[in-house]
């Protein structure tokens, strides 16, 4: 696998530098991060001050767990970001086969390569072969594709015969008809867990890994404690536990989906498809299109291995929408 | 070396378990923290809703650079906390045999430890054999006791000779007359600096490891992008920058330490030490003097390996002065 720089969302430093004349505000639909963020409460300076308290990130960890239907909070382990917790778990394991369904958030590949490790990229779990280590985005990202939670169980069960794991990203489960593996849980699976796409946050850096107990204890030794900032811990208290939120936020981004799938259709040679924050469209012009937004300062998300791919997150505001398809309706 | 439950400070939640009848609020005296923060920036709420920008990840670590005097930003790595740093250090080593110069902060040999290595503690760096890897706290906590450059750069080369590594913890140095590493750092020395304690904002988790290039970039890949959060790469970059501040800060809590060793020698069996963020006195009454400012609703910090001494942060704000000074002449 190429060591070349990364393409990520979020980098609007980035689209500045390739389109210097295009006018600001930029739009940021680069990333699948919800445009609507839950609202941060009160911050007490005490947040920024004191050494985040034990008490306070258990409290955290047994937030996460009832929101993500986990049985026993001592399986989650809170990281500041999922990102860490996919940089650093390849550093855990000594030079490993490891097989990343893909294409996928390139991250994962990247981090297992760059510990040493020998990686493949399967475009089928039945590739899987004898891997040590199989890593699944589920629902995948960029393309949505889901695996049922009956198949995931099912690698999980051979990969425990000859003492493998399986790597369960669910980064955008929260808001898709995605069969989790947190309520179930085989003692070799790790599933990582988004706070800050889904509540819209992604700044505070906060994210969770849930695995049994044994793996959880080592993963909480490699981040050590006080991990999670203070102002991470009290939002993610709180919006964790804020239910009715996340129903109306689910209710009103699908929408928001079903409204960019409409301006995505007619430029695509095949559905959209994607989850809730995110749309993947399919078009011989995405060259083509991804310049023309960049020139209308609106920065989508293009994707190495395949030019005809565009991802699109959701444009938040109604201003943003309006800009948006004013530059569809120039585009021809 | 134990697997005990490590005592920190900071944790109040411990000090009302212990002492449930105290006053509130507690004085927290637990910690090493300068009790007078720096001043907040305003957080514009996309720093808490966007992923962090690379450009300014690049510019809070050009600005750690020039506050430590480290001759390249190149070599810089900013990290959420200190702690993780030490935490995800001995996974990248195989076993190995470490020896750590102590006693010192109780971390270092828990992580090594828990992350299988051969740790033992020495007296003094003449100790350190035919250790892989050496790690000093310099300034060091609890004690105060600095190394010279000298020596540091003499431990490092014969270090070098084997192909070992210096760990050279800087948490206390902003503070300290102290001979940091960081503008000369040898190829085999990683320095740790903290920002949450000089700047008095350990809720934002910053810190920083020194090192050269090669192994700057296999602990950022260990990290991943976006490791720190929005808000504390906001208030790093001005912090770190504000050199008036850190002047100002220096001299107002160097005469703070003075007031609290005043407060502290005639209870200690010898002069107080440590540095300008906490003090160290030695009492054949250390039990009964921290039961007794337990009561009075003061946590202070004690110490699993040696009963007769007792850490003392500094008190802050004038009325936390005033209840210590009290509880002090009602020790008899």
């Amino acid at each position: 696998m190429s060591e070349a720089r990364i393409w990520h969302g979020g980098d609007l430093d980035e689209a500045r530098r390739l389109f210097p004349e295009a006018p600001e505000p930029w739009i940021d639909l680069s990333t699948g991060i919800n445009p609507i963020p839950y609202p941060m409460p009160f911050l007490p300076a005490s947040l920024f001050e004191r050494l985040p308290s034990p008490a306070g990130h258990k409290d955290l960890e047994a937030a996460a767990a009832e929101a993500y239907g986990a049985s026993d909070a001592a399986t989650v382990v809170a990281a500041p970001g999922t990102q860490v917790l996919i940089s650093l778990l390849p550093d855990l394991w000594t030079r490993s086969r490891v097989a990343i369904l893909g294409p996928t958030y390139a991250e994962h590949a990247h981090a297992w390569h760059g510990a040493g490790h020998e990686v493949a990229e399967i475009g089928s779990t039945d590739g899987a072969g004898d891997a040590d280590i199989v890593v699944v985005v589920n629902p995948n990202n960029p393309d949505g594709r889901m695996l049922r939670r009956g198949a995931l169980l099912d690698i999980a069960g051979h990969l425990r015969q000859r003492g493998g794991w399986l790597v369960v990203d669910e980064a955008f489960a929260d808001f898709a008809e995605c069969e989790t593996l947190a309520p179930v849980l085989p003692e070799n699976v790790i599933v990582l867990r988004s706070f800050g796409k889904t509540y819209g946050l992604a700044g505070v850096r906060l994210g969770f890994a849930i695995t049994a107990d044994g793996f959880a204890e080592k993963l909480r030794k490699a981040l050590g404690p006080w991990s999670v900032s203070g102002p991470a811990m009290e939002v993610g208290r709180r919006a964790l536990r804020d239910r009715a939120w996340r129903r109306a936020a689910l209710r009103a981004r699908a929408d928001d989906a079903s409204r960019l799938d409409a301006l995505l259709a007619p430029h695509s040679d095949r559905s959209p498809r994607g989850t809730i924050l995110y749309r993947l469209m399919d078009s011989s012009r995405a060259p083509e299109l991804f310049s023309h937004l960049g020139r209308h300062g609106i920065w989508i998300r293009r994707f190495q291995y395949d030019p005809r791919l565009l991802r699109f997150g959701l444009p938040g505001p109604e201003e943003n929408w309006l800009r948006l398809e004013r530059a569809f309706a120039s585009f021809s």
